[in-house]
Parts: C-alpha cells; sequence; structure tokens
C-alpha cells in the first residue's frame, strides 16, 4: 500500500487557513520556503518513515527485564529523523529550534502520522514536553534539558493516568514528596504512557503528575514534575539510572509498534515545573497542542485510507456499472462512488478544520494587535476540540470505509487498510476522550466571553453560507446557530440536558463548519482559476447535500433529544 | 467479560414478530417450548461457548501441510454441540431435524453468535448447505449427505468466491467437465472460504459454483456441486481423498478462531445440485438465510458489547456527575448514558428487525392461505437486505462504543471489547457486502408488484407513527415513504441516481422501521403491564428522538444528493 503526501491539497489548505495574513505573519515561510520544507518533509515520510509502518505493526515492541526494543530498524529511522532536523521545526530558536509556525508544523504533522502513527507518536510526546517546559520551567532545566529534547538527542513523555485516574486527574495518587535539596521524590504507578520507555535516545524525560502531601484534595492539588530516565553524575554526565522503570507494554488494539507502557516510580528523583499545586495548568498547555496534533492524526489516517480505496476502486473491476456495456472498476459504480466521496469529503473538511486551528494559534502568538490576537487565541480554544473529536470520528468512519470499499481484501491484515482501521481507533480516545472534547466544548468553549467567540465563527459562517448556491450549507448553519442559541442558555439552566447534547453538538459544529470552509475552498479555487478547483467543488457539493444535511436532525437531538437521555435509565432497569 | 443471553428481551421480540400468528402458526412452540430451549441454549452458549471465545481469538488456527488445526477445546465443544443436538433444530424432519420455526432459530442464531461468532459460523454455513440441499438436491445426494450434516457428523461450505469474482459472480472461472458416470470434475481456486478445511468433524461436504464447458457466459452459466472431502470407498466408507484441498488461510482483523481458506480443485470430484446452469437460482436460496443469519451475527454482537459498556460504566467512577456530591459511576454522565442508549436502542431496533424477518419466513412456510403465504414471502425478501445491513452497520457502531466507553482500557486487547470490534467488521462484507443489500433493496425489492410489499410495509409504519405522542417517528415514516415515491420512479428513469441513494435509503428504512418497532414494543408491553415496559419506553424515546431524527436528512440525500455522487468524479481528478 502507497501513500503520496498530497501536498496539493496541504499547501492549498495551508494557504487558506493562512489567509490574508499569509504576507505578514508567515513572512518566515514564505518565498517557497513552506513548499520546499514539505516536499522534503514528504520525502522523509515516505521514503523512511513510510516502510516501517507495516512491519512495525507486525514486529510490535519487545519487552524484558525493564526494556523495551523497538521494531527492526526504528533506531535508524529515528537516528534519520534527529539527524534531519525534523525535530526542531516547531520548538523556539531559543533552544535550538526552528520556531515555524504552527501551521506548517501541522502540515508535517499529517505527513509524518500518514506514513507512520506510531512513529510519529514519539515526536508528538516530545513536542508537548517541549512546550510545557518553555512556558513553565525554570532556566535551569531548560538549561540542562530543553535543547536536547528540542533537538531529538533525548524525548519526552507525558504520565498522567493511573489506574483509578483517567479522563477525572483528580483522583491521581502518585505521591511527590520535598527533598533538602529542592528537588522531589516521586512514588506511584502510572498507565498508558506512550514511549514511557525504549531504545530510540540516550535519555527519556519523563513529565509526571503527582500530589504533594500537604496538597489540596482534587485538581487543584496537582503538581507538573520533570524525572528523567537517566540523571547526571558528578562528571555531569547522564549516567545515573534514576529510580524508575517501565513495568510493561499493552498488548493494544492497534500502534502496535508504540511502546504503551505502565511506569513505576519508587522515590524517583523529580524536578517541579511551575508552581506547587498548579501542575494541571502546566499539562493543559501542552494538551491543547496535542490535541490538536490528534486531530490531525485522524486527517492522516484518513487521508491514508483514501488514497489505498480509490487506488483499488480504480483498479478492482466487478459487475457493470448502469449503462456501461462490460464489467466496470468498481469506482464507476454510484455505491462505491458515494463511499470514496464521503471519505474524501470528511478528510478535507476536516483538514481545513484543523489548519484553521493552526492558522489560530499563529495568529494568537504572532499578530501585534492585541484584539486579533485575543480573539485569535479564543477562536483556537474554541476549535481545537472540534478539530480532535471531529477529526478523529471521521478518521475513524473513513478507515472502516476503506476496509469496505477493499471488501474481503480489506478484513486481511495483509492489505494494510485493516492496520489503518485498527490504529485510527485510538485517536477519539486519547488525549482527552471525544466526550470530554465534546464536554469541554460545551462547558467551557462555548460560553467564553459570553459566547463571542462563538458567534464571531457563526458570523463567519453565515457570510460564506449566504454567497452559497446550495441550501444544504445555509440550513447547517442555521441549525448550528440555533443549537447554539439554546446551548448558551441551557449550559446555566439545565447543565445535565446540555451536556447531554454535547457529543451531536460537537459533530453539528462540524458540519456547519466543514460545509463552509469547503464552499470557500472551493470559491477561491475558482478565483485562482486552479486545476484544483473542479476537485473541491465536487468536495463542497457532495459534503453539504450529502454529510452536512444531517445538521437539522442533530440540532433536534441537541434541543430536543437531552431529555430522552437523562431520564434514559429506565432502559437499562433502573 | 460475561456475557448472559438476554432471555426477557429475546422471547419479548420473538412474541412481537409472531404476533397475531403466535397460537396457530407456532403450535410447535407453544407450551413453554420456546422458552426451555432459549433457556438450554443460552445455558449451552454461556457455559461451552463463550469461554473459548477468547481463548480462540489469541489461538487462532494452524495451518500445516493442508490440515487445519482449530484452537484448543474447539473440537470438544464441537463434539458436545452435536451431541447436544443443536445442530438439527432448523433442519427439516424428513433428515433428522427438529424443523424448529425460523424465529426460534433466529433467536438461538443470536445466542450462539454473542457467545463465539468464530464458532457460530461453522453452523451457520452447515445450515446453508443444507438449505440448499433441501431445495435442491437430488434424492441420492439428499440420501447420502443431508442427514449426516443437519446432524453436525459432518459440516458444509459455501465456495463462491474466487480472486477475481467476489460480488460479481458472473467472473467465476472454477470449470466442471461431465464425467461418463453422470459425475463432474471440479478445476479451480476459491478463496475467503469459512470452515473450509478444519478438524471439528470425519468430512466436509462443500457446495462449488462452477462453470461447465458449454455454458453461457456470465451468470446464466454457472451450475452448482456438491463435492466432499472424502467419497466413498467400495465398502461405503468415505476414506477416499478427494481431489481438492486447502491451500491457505487468512490472516483477518477478526474471527481468528474460524479459518477462513483458499480452497484448490483439481479435478475433483463433484456432483449436480439442481440443474446445470441454474446454480445461481440455488445458491440464493441459501443466501437469502444466511444474510439474515449475518444480520444476527450484528445483533449478537451489539448486544454483547452493550452488556460489556453497561457493567463498566456502572463500576467504573470518573468525574462528578451534573449536581452530584462526590465521584460518580460513569454511566452518570449524559455523554456516556448517551453512548449506553445509543448502543441499547440501536441493538433492540435490530433485533425487532431480524425477528420480523424470521417471522414473516414462518409465515411464507406455514400460512395456509395463499394470498398471506405470498405477501409473507415477499416481506421476508424486501427486510432480508435490511435487516443484514442495518444490523451489522449498527454492530460495527456499537461495538466501537464499547470501546470508546471504556477510555483507554478499551483500547486493550485484554479487556476483550476491542475483540468484538474487529470480529462484527467482517458481518458488513461477508454474504453480499451492505452496499450490495442496498443495490437489491433499491433494484429487486423495492420494485416487487409494483412496489406493493414496499407500500404494505409503509401502511403499517402510518398505522403505528399515528397512534404515536413522538413526533420524530411520524416524521422519520413520512421521510421514508417520500424517499420510497421518488425511487420508484427514480429506478426506473435515473437508475444511476437510484443507485447513488441506495445505501442512505436503507438506513432511511431501519431508521423507520426500528422506530416503529420500537414503538410498537413499548405499547405492548405498557398494554401488559410487564415490568420490561419502562424500558422499551425509554429505548423508543431516545431512538425516536435521538437516532430516527436522521431520517428527514437520508431522504434529502436519497432525492438530491445524487447527482453529487454521479457527477462527483472531478473530486478525484478526473
Amino acid at each position: 500500500m502507497t501513500y503520496r503526501a498530497p501536498l496539493t491539497d496541504i499547501l492549498f489548505s495551508l494557504r487558506l487557513a493562512a489567509g490574508a495574513d499569509l504576507e505578514d505573519l508567515y513572512a518566515d515561510i514564505a518565498d517557497g520556503v513552506a513548499e520546499q520544507t514539505l516536499n522534503e518533509a514528504a520525502k522523509f515520510a515516505e521514503g523512511q518513515l513510510l516502510p516501517l509502518d507495516r512491519t512495525g505493526d507486525r514486529a510490535g515492541v519487545k519487552f524484558a527485564d525493564g526494556a523495551v526494543t523497538t521494531a527492526p530498524g526504528w533506531r535508524e529511522a529515528y537516528a534519520a529523523w534527529q539527524a534531519g532536523g525534523w525535530n526542531a521545526i516547531a520548538g523556539n530558536p531559543d533552544h535550538g529550534g526552528l520556531g515555524l509556525p504552527a501551521l506548517l508544523n501541522a502540515a508535517c504533522t499529517e505527513i509524518w502520522n500518514a506514513a507512520n502513527i506510531s512513529f510519529a507518536l514519539c515526536p508528538l510526546l516530545s513536542h508537548g514536553a517541549i512546550e510545557a517546559l518553555e512556558a513553565h520551567a525554570s532556566a535551569a532545566l531548560k538549561e540542562t534539558y530543553l535543547a536536547r529534547i528540542v533537538s531529538g538527542e533525548w524525548t519526552g513523555t507525558m504520565n498522567l493516568t493511573e489506574p483509578q485516574a483517567g479522563s477525572d486527574l483528580a483522583l491521581l495518587r502518585t505521591r511527590a514528596e520535598r527533598n533538602a535539596d529542592g528537588s522531589y521524590r516521586l512514588t506511584g504507578q502510572k498507565i498508558f504512557i506512550t514511549y514511557g520507555e525504549h531504545d530510540l535516545a540516550d535519555n527519556i524525560v519523563h513529565l509526571v503528575l503527582a500530589r504533594l502531601p500537604d496538597a489540596p484534595p482534587g485538581t487543584k492539588g496537582i503538581s507538573l514534575f520533570l524525572a528523567p530516565k537517566f540523571l547526571p553524575d558528578e562528571t555531569g554526565a547522564f549516567t545515573r539510572r534514576n529510580a524508575l522503570h517501565c513495568a510493561g507494554v499493552e498488548h493494544k488494539l492497534g500502534i502496535h509498534a508504540s511502546p504503551t507502557c505502565t511506569m513505576v516510580y519508587e522515590d524517583a528523583v523529580g524536578f517541579l515545573i511551575g508552581e506547587e499545586n498548579n501542575g494541571l495548568a502546566c499539562m493543559f498547555t501542552m494538551m491543547n497542542n496535542a490535541r490538536l496534533s490528534v486531530g490531525l492524526q485522524g486527517v492522516a489516517l484518513a487521508e491514508r485510507a483514501t488514497q489505498a480505496a480509490l487506488a483499488y476502486a480504480k483498479e478492482r473491476k466487478q459487475g457493470r456499472a448502469p449503462g456501461a456495456p462490460e464489467t466496470s472498476a468498481i469506482i464507476e459504480h454510484p455505491d462505491v462512488a458515494r463511499m470514496l466521496l464521503t471519505m474524501a469529503s470528511l478528510t478535507a473538511a476536516a483538514r481545513l478544520i484543523c489548519f484553521e486551528t493552526a492558522a489560530s494559534l499563529d495568529r494568537a502568538h504572532r499578530d501585534q494587535d492585541p484584539t486579533r490576537a485575543r480573539e485569535a487565541e479564543e477562536r483556537a480554544s474554541l476549535l481545537t476540540p472540534v478539530a480532535k473529536a471531529f477529526s478523529t470520528d471521521m478518521g475513524d468512519e473513513v478507515t472502516s470505509l476503506a476496509v469496505q470499499v477493499h471488501g474481503g481484501m480489506g478484513y486481511i491484515e495483509e492489505t494494510g487498510v485493516a492496520q489503518l482501521m485498527r490504529d485510527a481507533r485510538i485517536c477519539a480516545i486519547y488525549e482527552g476522550t471525544n466526550g470530554i472534547q465534546a464536554i469541554d466544548l460545551v462547558g467551557r468553549k462555548l460560553p467564553m466571553s459570553g459566547g463571542a467567540a462563538l458567534n464571531r465563527e457563526i458570523d463567519d459562517m453565515r457570510a460564506i453560507a449566504r454567497e452559497s448556491t446550495v441550501a444544504a450549507v445555509g440550513a447547517a448553519v442555521e441549525a448550528f446557530a440555533q443549537a447554539s442559541d439554546y446551548l448558551l442558555c441551557a449550559t446555566k439552566q439545565a447543565p445535565a440536558e446540555a451536556l447531554a447534547g454535547a457529543t451531536p453538538y460537537l459533530r453539528l459544529f462540524a458540519l456547519a463548519r466543514g460545509a463552509t470552509l469547503l464552499e470557500k475552498a472551493a470559491k477561491a479555487e475558482r478565483r485562482e482559476n486552479d486545476h484544483n478547483a473542479a476537485r473541491y467543488e465536487a468536495l463542497a457539493h457532495f459534503f453539504a447535500k450529502n454529510i452536512a444535511v444531517a445538521a437539522p436532525g442533530l440540532a433536534q437531538t441537541v434541543i430536543e433529544g437531552a431529555r430522552s437521555v437523562t431520564e434514559g435509565k429506565a432502559a437499562f432497569g433502573g
């Protein structure tokens, strides 16, 4: 199964998201820098990462005596990744990073994950650690650790989950005790730690949430610590093994080549990041960006699945399409064409939503106008749960459709699309389940600034819908506006019912936003007379009339269906 | 992970589907026979089959030197299955079967497949062979083979697919040549043959589609043959190995313990079933019932997944539900409750649709009134593709939701719900992909008797909707009626566009039928003042307001969305 990075689509989506800011805010990637970077990224992903994706799935990781051995070829690929400077593209230049915009990093993230999500998870976690350290760590910690994670010499992890504390971090129990020298001793067990142990780098820098003995209960008593696998000895060399180890790896549905570790801390040395009892805020800094990256994983696997299904559908001959004189390629059958258009349009819509989110992050960081910067930050906050949850839900749908297009062949592991479906399935779960995203959207993001961010989003959608000739676009936007109005009140007056509608509301948001962004894309292409125009017109039409038509039903669910949820317990005999 | 056969739901659904005919047509299962049979079936499934489901998934099947070895314990379980008489319940009494109604068989089929789909596939295929032989085989073939397959001493297979001929059997190439003694020689390769080779029984009776040298091209030149693994020697003992063998087994996404074989025929001796060149008709006899059984597999896995998710959601504590003073079981969170209600109501609706289909088959066979019998036969034909495709699509949705409810634990194979998702995924593919079902519904079933069967179905739905207090029920039925009217014309005037809407139309059919059957179920329970009434009322309300609300959007897709499919090629660059 091949994969070619869809550079035309990616560059187009990138330019569309940057919009009028392309020349002002993105000077550093003008003059072909973006194109060149993406070309090289595609070459590396297709040449180095893609060939290890299937072999990694089969080999998995080996665990013995506390050590994790990655699949054959992975050490070499990681060395090439580091040597190529890929790890550093998003890092801060103060610590050896290239400081490229979030938008270009998003485009690269899609490409890495499409080629090999199990591999790409390692730098994804490192980037989370980089962001948390940049924002909250002391100068001394930055000095010692940051540049080495930015370069990729060392990797980073996030240690949040414990057996009893998953979505609810208030329940975490890992203990931190103060040492006389200002450091801390960490004791506890963490589970589901991605790349918690591996053989790709010489040191692993763990970011660990733990609780001080005198901490208040709940989420306000959580602190964030840095605990490296190796501590410096007297010479400053990192040779002293810290009192932490991997106790096992999970046997998972997918992402077999990515080690998912149980980590045990037994009086391990840790260093405080930020202030005591302020760990959750530090962690959330990094989680927002990680959530966007996970959304891009959904886009990535959907793109790859769509390419695989399309190639198969053009080649495989079965049955006669209506009016065909002889056996047709299955793409000619309307039902197969529907599946392929569903896949392609969902993928394109989710990419546009994710890239808009990334562009908002850039605007928030780069725009000199404080109002624009603040509004952009709010927009990124608003869009992040939608980008994460919609992209990963549609990642599940699209990879499953790829199996369906392949028929019986899709169910055979050798074909490779079943792996995409297995790999994609984690994305709706980690970095906050998609239910948590929906609750975040309705409970925290929607009421921001009294609904102002939301209303700006609706205004933008309406402006696009007004210009559209397809009635379903406007209907989707109005259904979204109606459900939004309802929820803005309901979150205060009937919180349980508001939360009962959270998941369908998030989907509704994505359908309205997806339909309008595809419409905008088609218009933009038409203006430029690009050869891509016909493609985006077809995708926009299909999406509006076949996918966004679900919007009024979803609004009805949000507004009228909630009580059948909150009063639905009788269905379970009590 | 436990599973308890949901006998209350099953018996209730069975009585609802039998309706007024319960006393007339189902005398053979009156006086507690149905209850007793299902109790015993549940005991066998829970005690014998369920424990082998996980171990079978891990062990898979072993292939060496043409022989397939099933997982440890499977031979013993099959022996117990046969000894218990379970294989014979649906067979014709003339050949040792119990002749029990399709409705009771459907109920048992759900239970076997919930406990262990990989195991249940073996008798499912045997039953297909039994039906084809009963309907079309010569007395001599019946005499030799039928009773032994009915008892389960031997098993049966269906050999349709070839590498170049999957959904399109017209392309099949396996050759059959006439021998002087009236038998035939079969040569060719068949793939994806479920239980094509195994060690559970002494002989395997293959039903093979092949083409005679002078056959017309296409589907009108296909004949059906019986080719046993062992032929009789001079003493009549089945010791003579036929010239057919298994060349390998597939490495699949799921149903690991069920061998999926490549079968090679090299001048294998075969015996004609039915008439030359009429093989496809013979095969379709068996495929209709097999399709209903596959629909029941979807119901089965969805039921088991719902039970698992419900148990986990009642036990797992995370976060505070709205208004709760302390950490809540996750079932208390509205978003989790929504997932569980989605799972339970989809499962209940699909079960009702499948059982209605089975009851129509019984009516077709048992009703003395020829008009009622014919109408029942048409109804079974109409409902079969809906039962198959909707039940298996929702089987995918529900098993995936079970993973989601389990969060990170769901992604770990040890938890068991990931296996349900992997196992379920084949059901939308085999026995005619769900796309093929939708095409069958729109192209063949909808126009039956000038749309009369369809209109009877709509009348029945309308009668229920009129009595409903939930507007969404009526809206779903009217959306379905509107799309049906459109398609009755479009299938003639714009076949490509009609086919482009086939899949959303099938879903729309299922939503309208599911909502009305759940409504009927809730009413029936209320009349009987059953303790189950509150459960079905909750399920009916939830389904109408949260799932069936998609109906108008689907109708819009069918009626207005088709052109964006047939004209959508530009999305793929040409």
